[in-house]
């Protein structure tokens, strides 16, 4: 039995190509590919993070439309990954519903394509995960990765995801990096 | 050293949600992501197979654009992926490219959702791709999967990406099954 394992994308505070703090836009294919990628791995709730109250009601409706509208009775595979996604103001919001939902205190544990200080590898991130203990909110940053006020506040770092070519190129989008992440945790099957 | 590692993203033949042979369209973002995640991991060419000529001309617009234009300028961290994309017409011509480019005959590996006959484990794949060999096309179906034609036509099946849940809800976006296969398959391995 693995803890609870929640997701969230967080669009505030995040960092620009220069460095600055910046707030990004939601995308419609972070929804969809996050949110399946997610359901897929038995995450349980799924939260996208934005301080404007247009973005989030963009989301709101794109959301609607695949747990409810036509895009439900059209592709109804999609429903309950679609149905999992929660729309927050703030990473504290998630945090506090995590919390809430599990009736225990959630650990945040934080990504990044950076070196961040006293980070564990994804293993030791997995073996944590198996072990009994409660909810998990794992953070991805979209933009040029979260803000370190995020990473610093965090319960846990994880180390980036290392590239094997000799040059370190290391560019995923953030969708493949959650994908990769999740298999990397949750995967439970070893004959693969 | 492992051998040359090359990916393929069908669009035709492949099949729909019910099962009857279509052609997809190629999109956007199934460009940027995979080509972000081949080139981090090392692949050294990442064929979009597409039939129709106007398809095949909007991808070459859309990658001149990042190899050659404004956005190899704003963002050059996009530009060594989108150089690795190469557009052919058929599976057979990106075989025989493959096989050109490396002075020898490639082997066609297939990937599905789907169980297929004499499969192979991605840990098995792995070993393969770590041993002395000739270069191997990875290809990817779009739509609901590969054609049967090409599963039963390729050298090597391997296992679908299982999921952990109890109800088996599998359903990742072909950007997410192929970052989760090349971690698998070429994730540690030094840079060829």
């Amino acid at each position: 039995m693995t803890r609870p394992i929640n997701i969230a994308l967080v669009h505030y505070p995040v960092l620009s190509r220069d460095g600055s703090l910046v707030t990004t836009s939601i995308t419609n294919l972070d929804i969809h590919d996050i949110a399946r990628s997610a359901h897929t791995y038995g995450v349980q709730g799924y939260y996208l993070v934005h301080p404007v109250a247009a973005q989030r009601e963009l989301a709101s409706r794109v959301l609607k439309h695949w747990t409810e509208g036509s895009g439900a009775e059209r592709i109804p595979d999609r429903r309950p990954p679609m149905e999992s996604v929660r729309v927050v103001t703030s990473l504290d919001e998630a945090t506090e519903d995590v919390s809430a939902r599990f009736g225990q205190t959630a650990e945040v544990w934080v990504t990044s394509a950076q070196p961040m200080h006293d980070a564990i590898t994804h293993q030791a991130a997995a073996g944590q995960l198996r072990e009994p203990g409660g909810p998990v909110l794992l953070v991805l940053g979209t933009g040029w990765g979260l803000a370190p006020s995020v990473i610093d506040g965090a319960d846990r770092r994880l180390l980036p995801i290392v590239s094997p070519r000799a040059d370190g190129y290391n560019h995923l989008s953030v969708r493949a990096a959650a994908a990769i992440l999740l298999d990397r945790l949750l995967a439970g099957s070893p004959e693969t």
